[in-house]
This record gives C-alpha cells, sequence and structure tokens, in this order.
C-alpha cells in the first residue's frame, strides 16, 4: 500500500523512528558493563516516569498480561483473598489471573463504561473488619472502554477504611499518558507494558513494586520461577538479569524514556489529552455516542464509541480496514459488536489524528451510517485551533 | 515532534519505508559481480518504467539540475541553437543551463499557470526552413505551477513540421506519477532525478536517451567529463560505472521499481490522478484558486495554489510549518509570494492526504483567511468515496 | 570504537542484517487479517525446522528460562516425581524451575564436560517399576560446557524401558545449529528461545510440543495463566494470541526462518559443524584444552575452554574485552573462573571467525598466557581450506 | 551468506552503523528551517575536519570524478597550461579531466609506487619564469598505488619558487585517514568525496576552496552551470542549496563527524596508520612486496600489493572472492593483473583486520602461491600487541 500505515488500535501503535533506530543497534554483551550502564539508565528513566523514589522497578520480557501473572504470583499466596475491581474485558482478566493462582477474587462489579467508584471500594475495605483483602485489584485505563478510574481516589478511600491491602494497579494502557504518581498515591504494584505509552513494540512488562509489595513477596507462596522478583532485583544490582533480557527492546526503552523527558511529562500528558478531546469532539460531531458516561472518566490514550443501532461494528472495522487500510479496536468481550475503539496514544500528531477522523468519516458513511461528512473534522479542528498555543494550561 | 512528520513539497516527499531499509543494506563492491546483477535488475526496470526499448538509460549521481547539464553537454555545441519552451521557474532554469555551455536558446514564452502549445512550438518550428534549431527544451510538469504538458501534442507538433530537431524534455516531476511513453512519443531524452516519483532520497540524475541522441552525442562539442554518456555507456556495458556510484541509491532504486512494477503503471498514474483530483477539490472547496488555468494540464504531481488576495505565501508557509508542522512548497521565481504547493507525490495515501488538507484548512484559518472549517475536507472526502473502488477508470 | 562489534557469547549473537531490517518494519494489528499470516507463515516456517509434522508451536514473548516454566507448569502437577539430567548449569537450572513449582526432581548427576549417558537414563527408568518418573528432563547442547547430548540415544533408552515418561528437552541453544528431529525422537516438548540458532535479538520463548504433551497438559495441575498452552492454541486457530505478541520479533522470525530455509538445513548445520571445528582446531594449537571430554559430543554452537593452570578466566575475559573489545561467554556456576566459552553460532562466517580467534591469541598472550602467536590462526586456517568445498561430506 | 560482509576495497568501506541509522532518518524540507541549521553544522565540521578557518566549504551531489571537473571548471579557463603530477590511475585520470575541459596539461610523469617529488615541482614551477601554470594538480594518496605524497613539501616547493599557481589537491582517499592542513599548507581547492575517510555511501563531492580560488573562479571561463561555486555559495549563505540536495547523505555526514570529532581527529589518523602498519606487517610476513617503494610514503587508507611473479592479481581477486567473499581492489591500468589492493580506512577494527589478512593467507595458499599459513597474522598480531596501548606516540 502507499502511503505510510495508520496504526489506531489501542495499542501498539507506530513505534516513532527514534525508537526503530535506537532498536536497530546492534546486541551487545548483556553480562558486559555497557549492559550494566544501559540498564542503569533505564531503570533511573522508568523510576522518573512512575513518580517513584522509593518503588523498585522490575523488567521482564513479556506483555500486559505477564504483568498480571507476575503481579499476582510475587504478592500473594494461593487461597488469600482480595477485592477485584471489574469495570470492563481486561480489569475481568487481570482478576482471572488471580484466580488461575488459586486467589480468592472477590469482584466489584462495575458497570462498563464508567470507572470503579471509589466509595464503593471504600464500603467493602469497611466492611472486611478483619482485613482478609490482601490486596485491591484495580486497572487505571480500561482499555475495552476508554475509561480512567482515579488511583488518587483509590487511595483516599483505603485510607479513609485504614485497611492494609495492596494496591496492585494495572496502569498498562495509562503510563506515559496520563498523570500517575506512584509513591504519593502509595501504589504497590503499578505494571504496565512496552507498547503503550513507552511507544515500543510489544514484549516486555514493567513493574514498579513498593516497599511493602517487596515485604507481601517475602511470604507470598504462589509458585514462580521466571516471574520472581528478588532474583531479578539480586542480579539487577550487579548489572544484569537471571534471564536473557530483550536488549534491543532496552534500547528502544532507553531512547523512548529520553523522548519523553525530552518533551516534559507534563506536556505528553497535555499533548494526549489535548489530541483525545480533538477526537471526542471530532465523534460527536458525527452525531456518534461515546461509550464513556462521565468526562471526568475519558481516557486519555483511546476512545470508545458506540456503534449506532442496527450496525455491528465488528463489520464496520472490517469495512474500514479495507476502505481506507485503518485497523481500529474491536468491542471485547460483552461488548463485542456494540463499540469500536480508536487509539490515540504514543507518537502521533494533529495531522495524523485528523487523518484517522476522516478516514473514520468516510468509512461510516459508506458503511451506510447517516452523518454530515466533514463535520466531525470541522469540530475537532475549531478544537485544535482554540487549544493550538500547545502550551499546558495555567 | 511527536508522530510522523510530513513533507508536502513537490519532492522529495516521505521514502517508503520498503526503500529506507533497502538502502540500509551493506554496500558492495561497485565492480564485483553482485554490483553488476544490481545494476542490469535496475537498468532493466527503468527502461519499463520511461517505456522504452530502444532508449538508453544513464545514471549519474546529481539531482535534476546536473540532469539538465548532463543533457545539453552530450548533445549539443557551443553555438547551437535550440528553442526553448519557458512556461515557470524549472524550465526557464533549464534554459538557462544551455545557455551557461554557449547555447543559443530562442524562448518559447508561456504564461506561467499554462502548459506549452503544441502549436506554438510547430509554428516556431515551421519558420525555422533551415533547421537551425537542434533541439527543443522542455519541462512535462512545471513543478512552480503544477502544470503538465503534452508531450504526445509535442511529439506531433515537431512531426508536423517535419522538424529534425532533438526533443529533451525534463521529466523530473513526472516520470512515476504521470504517463509517459518514451519511445511511442520519440524523446531523445527524458531526464529526471530521484527524489520523485521514483520515492529516493535526492542525489541521483537518471536519462533515457535516444540512439538519435547518442549519435548527436558522438559530435557535440560541449566540454565535458563527468557527464559522458560514452564513459558509462563503456562502463556498463561491463557492469559497473566509470566514477564510484551512489550504490545505496541503488539499492534503493531497485527496490522502488519493485514498488512501482507490483503496483503496475496504470494503478500508479491512477492513484496520483485520484488524490490529485480529490486534493483541488479540498482546495476549491476551501474557496482558493488553483494556480493552473486549464483542467486537461493538471498535474499528478502537485498542486500550486493562489494565495488569496491580501495574503503573502511565504509568511503562510511559514505559518503552516509553526502550526501544524507541515512544510508546503513556495512560489518561486516571478510568483514568490503569491502561490504555495502541495506535493502529493509517490508514497502517499488518502489518510495522509485528508491529514494535509486539514493543517491546510487550520493553517488559513488562523492566518485570517476567511473559510468554511471542514468544507475542504468534505469535498475531498466525498471525491474520495465516488471513486474508492480504486480501479482504474474503464 | 571503530568497525563492527563483536559478540561471541554464545548467544545472543550479532543479528544478521536482513533481520535487523525485517524488524524494523511498521507494526501492525495483531488481531488483523495481515498479522493472522504472519502467524500461519512462521508457524508453518518452525514446524519444518523443529521437524515436526504432528507437534504444535506455542510462542510467548519471554526468554529460554520462560521456556522452562511454560514446559513444566503445563505438563506437570506439584508433586510429580521427573527424571532431571543434570550436566551443567542450565540443566541445573532447568530442574531447579521444576522444582520451584513443586516437582520432585530427582537428580541424575553427569560431570560437567559430558553428555548425558542415555544408559544411565536406561537404567534409572528401568529401576522405576510404577512409573513415577512423570517426565525426564534434559538440554540438548548444554550452553555452560559446550556438550551436546543426543537425544537420540535417550529416546532409544526410553524406548528400551518401555517407559511412558514425557521428553521434555531444552534445544535453547542447538536448534538452528543442530540436528533435531521432534517426531522421530519423539520429544513430547522442545523448548527454545530467539537469540541463538534463530538469529533474533532476545525476547521469545518458543516450544514445539507433541500430542502427548497436550494431553499432559489436561490434566497438569500446575497453576498457570501467562503459559497456558491451551489459551494460545485456540486463539492461533483464529490467527491471534491471548495476549499482545512481540509483533517486531515475528517479523524478525519470518525472515531468519525464511534465511535458513534458502540455505537450508543440512547446509547450515554443516556451516555450524565446520566453524566449530575450526575453531577448536585453533584453541587446541594454541595449546589450550577443551573443556568438553568427547569430540562426539562437541557443540555446534559454542566451544569451552579451560583456562590454563594459574590464570582466571573471569580476568582474562575482563582483559579480552579491555584489548580488542570481544566480549566472550564465562564459567558459570561451579567452573567460574576455571573456563571461557566461545560462541560461534548463527550468522558468522569464516574470516570473523579468525578475527575471534586471533583476538584470543592476542589476549592470551598479552594475558601472560604462553603460546606461539599465530598457530591457533594456521590451525583454523589449514581446516578451513581442507574443507572449503563447503559442500556436505557425503 | 552467513556472517557480516567484508568489503576491503579502498573505498567505500562498511559504513558504521551509526551512520547508517542517520541516514535513515525521514526526509526533511531541503528549504526550511530545519536543513538550514543541519547544513551549517555540517559546514562547520568540515571545516575543523580540512582545518580550515578561512575556506570555504562545497558540496555537490556527485562522485570524485565529479569533484575533479568542480575543481577544474570553477578555477581555470580553456587554454590555461597546468603543471599535472601523475604518478598513478587517479592522478591520471585528474589531469585528463582537465584535459577534457580545454587545460593545457603539462605532465609530471612519476614512476607508479612513488610519491610525487616535491623538488621535480620546484624545478619546473622555476622553470616557468613566466609564469603560465595557472595551477599544480596533485593527488594526495594515490588510490592505485597506495602511495601518500606529501603536500607539505609540495607546498615549500611552491613557496621556494615563489610561484603563484594554485595548488588543486585531490584528497579523496585521505580526508579523514591521514593528515591534512588545508590552511596551513596553504591549499586552493581540496577536493574528496563520502565513501572515503568519511564512512558514507558514496554520492557526494565535497571540496574546501581558498579566498585565493575564489579569486580564479570570478574569472574562469569554463563552461559550467551544475558545478558553479558561486551560486553555491550565495545559496548555502541563505542555508539550502541551488540544486535539490542529497539530504540522507548529509544526515549522514552531520554523524561521521560526529564521530571523527568524537574519536578526535589525532586518534582516527593514528588508528588508520596503526592498522595499515599491521597489515604491511602481515602482508610481508607473507613473503610478499609491497608496490609502495618508500615507508615514508605508505598510505594509512590502503596497501597495494605486488602479485608474486607468475600469478595474474585479477584472478586473483576472483579467487578470493569466491573463496572467502573477500573483495580486494584490482591494479588499475598500467598496474592491472600485477596487484592488489586492500582497504583499510573508515571504520574497521583489529580483528576485522585479521579476519581480512586470514583471508587473504588463505586465498594465496589455495591460488598457488607459496607461504606459511598464519605467519601473516602472527606478524600482524606481533605488532598490534606492541602498540596495544592504543595511544597516539609522543
Amino acid at each position: 500500500m502507499a502511503g505510510r500505515p495508520f496504526l489506531q488500535i489501542p495499542g501498539p501503535s507506530i513505534v516513532p523512528e527514534r525508537v526503530v533506530r535506537a532498536m536497530s543497534q546492534s546486541l551487545i554483551d548483556h553480562r558486559g558493563p555497557t549492559f550494566a550502564a544501559l540498564l542503569r539508565e533505564v531503570l533511573h528513566g522508568l523510576k522518573a516516569l512512575f513518580r517513584t523514589a522509593e518503588g523498585h522497578i522490575l523488567l521482564f520480557p513479556g506483555s500486559g498480561t505477564g504483568g498480571w501473572e507476575c503481579c499476582i504470583v510475587n504478592t500473594l499466596s494461593p487461597g488469600d483473598q482480595v477485592l477485584g475491581c471489574v469495570n470492563g474485558y481486561f480489569s475481568d482478566l487481570f482478576c482471572r489471573t488471580a484466580t488461575s493462582h488459586g486467589i480468592d477474587v472477590q469482584r466489584l462489579e462495575v458497570e462498563y463504561g464508567t470507572g470503579v467508584p471509589a466509595d464503593a471500594i471504600e464500603e467493602r475495605l469497611q466492611r472486611d473488619k478483619d482485613h482478609r483483602f490482601k490486596a485491591v485489584l484495580i486497572v487505571q485505563t480500561e482499555t475495552s472502554t476508554g475509561v480512567t478510574s482515579s488511583l488518587a481516589a483509590v487511595r483516599k478511600a483505603m485510607d479513609a477504611a485504614a485497611h492494609p491491602a495492596l494496591l496492585l494497579a494495572d496502569v498498562v494502557s495509562s503510563l506515559g499518558c496520563t498523570d500517575l504518581r506512584f509513591d504519593e498515591w502509595k501504589l504497590d504494584v503499578a505494571l504496565t507494558a512496552a507498547q503503550k505509552g513507552l511507544m515500543l513494540p510489544p514484549g516486555m512488562a514493567l513493574l514498579a513494586v513498593s516497599e511493602k509489595a517487596l515485604e507481601a513477596n517475602r511470604s507470598a507462596r504462589c509458585a514462580r520461577s521466571f516471574w520472581d522478583w528478588q532474583a531479578v532485583l539480586e542480579s539487577n544490582a550487579d548489572g544484569h538479569f537471571p534471564y536473557t533480557p530483550a536488549t534491543a527492546l532496552l534500547f528502544g526503552l532507553r531512547e523512548s524514556l529520553k523522548m519523553l523527558s525530552e518533551e516534559g511529562l507534563e506536556n505528553v500528558f497535555y499533548r494526549h489529552a489535548r489530541l483525545a478531546d480533538a477526537c471526542r469532539k471530532g465523534i460527536e460531531a458525527m452525531t456518534l455516542k461515546l461509550f464513556a458516561r462521565d468526562p471526568a472518566e475519558y481516557s486519555n490514550t483511546l476512545t470508545a464509541v458506540s456503534m449506532p443501532e442496527g450496525f455491528d461494528s465488528d463489520l464496520f472495522i472490517n469495512h474500514t480496514l479495507t476502505l481506507v487500510d485503518l485497523p481500529l479496536g474491536k468491542g471485547l468481550g460483552k461488548v463485542k459488536g456494540k463499540l469500536f475503539r480508536i487509539g490515540h496514544l504514543g507518537s502521533i500528531n494533529e495531522l495524523e489524528l485528523l487523518g484517522v477522523l476522516g478516514g473514520i468519516e468516510m468509512a461510516l458513511k459508506s458503511f451506510g451510517v447517516k452523518l454530515p461528512l466533514g463535520a466531525g473534522l470541522a469540530a475537532a479542528e475549531t478544537y485544535l485551533l482554540e487549544t493550538a498555543d500547545k502550551r499546558l494550561p495555567l
């Protein structure tokens, strides 16, 4: 196909060429001094990204789903009870991962399209007088619905309940796109993957873990070998890993951290928020409905769009791919066929977003959805112009 | 900057990643057998692209301007008279190149924005009873105005006048974008450069030359060494060059020829024509005026847009660059400040074009030009949908 | 540093530029049709490489150590007894991985530097009248010692004992370097990683599993989620994965499989064997001793060299790195300080090997080891010339 | 072929991966502000490399042969007399280029294999009482023979003769490999190409020109357009070029200049000299003879080796390519079949050089030349160890 491909699934996104180039360097000895320096640089940069001074960073070849398993088997024991917040497909899978390892997951079911209400968590924790809940499991940005829950509010709720449970957060689709404050919010585990805000190809699970989580790790009895934190921390102290690390991804990670740092985290978040808003203005001007209910919970990373009555979103996504080579995210699990998702994360700019909105307009029109061509683009353009100074709002 | 850069000058355009990758191969011995095979493949592919069975292909590290010099010094002698068709900045420079080498250029001045009228050429040649004109110099697509002249008509005019002059054509901005038939139109030299329809980085001049041009070459007395055809043809016969060739560009050229061949030349031309039309529909819906007068002469490669009264196009281009990082082509020579040019050549797709049009809309609006946001995009989208089956028109 | 870096650890090795280029392609939707085609192609190629018609291929972002865990948790249950063959650092770790998951590992301890004797396995299995051993764990090529055990002989031994245990083989350092016949040798699991004979950057675990292993999988009760085979097989049937796959590595894998197939597996193995032999001729001519005892067990992948009496191999390796930027593999575990290891796997040619041997000679000499400079190289050159027709021996 | 290719012709050499990566960046507008900054940086770096404060740098898409033409047509007029120093194939071609443009070249013929004797130049200039010689043409490093002439001595000779001729030097194979002092030696033109010490793919001619040369340029009457200096200098002052520049090569040039600067020019020259010496020690230990006569004139860039009596070097080069995929340089012109040339320029390290020498030993042996295998390598290793501290000699 002519031109550059678009990839508007909610991660991975198109890897920036600086990162692609960084990853193409000749491999180095993963037990040598050059590698040790690379590791130090990467861990340092990740601590800044997670906003943690006291946390530890753990890296594994893997994926976000591997990050779930890594989080669970290192902090819990079979039979432990946890509170699992479920407001979408991925939070459901996070909880199922725990179940697979023998954890007793008490589910806090939340309607898809809304964030996890902190007061509901507080209420459940207040009721847990014996502190049987060893952990709260939550996803910051539900990639299946485009909803971001407030981890700050969750922390406040846990403090209000004076509950000692670990706070285990999936920040896969939020880290690098949305504000995250590991230390301030007293997270115990924040787990993510390479292919979202870090702008890398998939293939790595990354975790920040607190001292309290490390404490829990010492007594956690879930069987583990590959994912074991202690082995990694010990090896890392000597500049290497207990497994052969994904060196090329680490080269890329160094570069992407450098890019985020050069731009400035606040600017990165604002850029994401601004493009996300422009996308939503466009979608609404196309007379479509957002799947997320509460504007305060709209995600910086992706926008889930409800398919108009009478149309199947899976068929629409195939149509869009055929018409303009634009891959979009499908509705997953119980919203299959009901929504499509637009990724606007990582390295993307205004003109690319306009191209994406244009492609969606064209695809909707030719799919039979009634809409005024150009209206979505006009709305997005108008918003982008209004906010065109690109500076942070004061 | 986040996202992928746009580069909408009328060449070079963004090099497709297949070509970038091909160019990154390890260099090879430019006098060895692997190189000879590469050269054969490239020459073969270029002959197909120029649509010549009998012509010879000549490659030089250089540029389009180098191609002009190469064409002139190989076919003419100081004092020779030629008919130089001038309908824009680049055709003017082509003629000036001839003048620099002592050629007596009789200029056929044509209003900028229009193609070279074949009947005017015929008239001039008819008057030249003694056949003092050794050559006709013409540019197929004037990159400064976005106008494509009909070489087929020029050939017909020359035949009608039964004039033996060489037909020396600059096809820099047209080859690979627009139909060109070297043999059928009896061109004597067709010269181009790497960074247009061939989708390569700049750095190479490419010429197709006829037997008649080679005949002229034998008696041409312009001083030459680097550009000398005979040395290249002799070396090429042995699989190498008399100079160190730009091997990396040849790797890239092999890949871009493969891409053009895979897509099919007719499809390549139609894709260019379709996107060019969509661009113009969009521009006109923004209430702007095209600089080219005659729709039959609209270029597949670029669109020159007249700046609305009261606005300076140079300032507008700077504004567009600042606002949305979108480089456009300036007005050159006597249209400086009066127009901007949009390149839509090489490897570009619909969504990218929509992004470009969106960027231009936003830039115009914020520059103070009155226009309805979204109208240009709607017009382009409508046209693209109408022609969305992407097949060749019957 | 000037020039191209050398990386003679026993994997990863320098990634061939074809693979580097393939990996730099733009990412694609891992749930789309293009990905499904990529997956099919890769699975097909891997089956040919493993020489299996009936086995299933399973891919995970991970490492060889992840492959161990994946193998164990999918086939066994806590409390199961297995026979673990230990003849080096990595076979020891393979067994420890099983232990971590509650498996009762009965160790068959073999002297480091020798292969696993099939008759000892047969004897242990014969004694196990009740068939308490659910599996035999073995490493084909022990990366810590440069010894290759005969899996064919092990299979024969198991058949002789008529024992139903699963045969679980680590082929990390052998696949793509040494003959492997999954079906013929009735392996149940053969696990490997990306960064050895597959010539990729690290980051992927790959397994071939038999129908019998899948059968065992259904009743295996080790906790698992990420590594679960069933989820992968089901998703793969639809052309995707239950996790976000490492798409860039899959692009690279497609290319490396293509390279292996173009060269022909027999040629690939012979090339490895020939360079390995040349390396060993050179090392012996330097008056050093190989760590592996039996020439029949010499590895195609790496050569472990005993450090001469009175010298510490860790210090020597640092010296070599400082002197000529040549990273070598250290002695691991109980041979720490006693040997160094030379990787000669993947994409390496004769001149590179000579450079490596030259660097080792220079480093030894300047480290104080008495040896005649040039002797090692002469021996390697002589052998390479004797075998220079590069064809397979008849 | 497995492994990384070797390319030991005397340029181009293997491009360092840093440069390859730099060249793969997305193209930018060659008339925009980012380009202007790139140009400034590159011109600044080149001035440091040429060691000129007062000279001007001129860049053209082209080759070394283009650099010759550019030098001639900008400084001379048809009929001008020059003194052309000819001590090899390329100095001969340099002079022939001048002849092609109507220059009257008085040749100072020097035996191939020796440098240009400064006293002979002085003698010729002393005799030229009327100062009819407008210029002296000389090649610093004759790529056909591996001989470096002393430009410092030539300048001294010209000063001794108090002759006002321009000093026009081809530094194609020496710049970046060997000391060059444009200002100190009062060179008027020093011309080079991308693919030698600058470690780039071929495709660019680079010139440093003095004020005196610019003065000559104003009255020089050779016809020129593409190569015209004035147009370039005027455009460069505004941050662009009068032709479409080879932007990708400029990206690469910025990186290679950065690499040279990071290493330090003195270190770069010493590294070249040391590897060149090691190569020659190796060759002589193979009982072969160097073509260059005087050790003081041995080139840092390449070594020309006389083929032993009774053997044809062209056949030997083919044999080496077939046997070990090692391309070497052929004997050119009147030494065709009589010598082969080993390039050891640009980005190359000790282990690569040992590999090259090993390949040559093997090829010689199997070609029938009597030599003790390993002797050449031992000599090179010995020398490299003796000089292994890699620091500059005090």
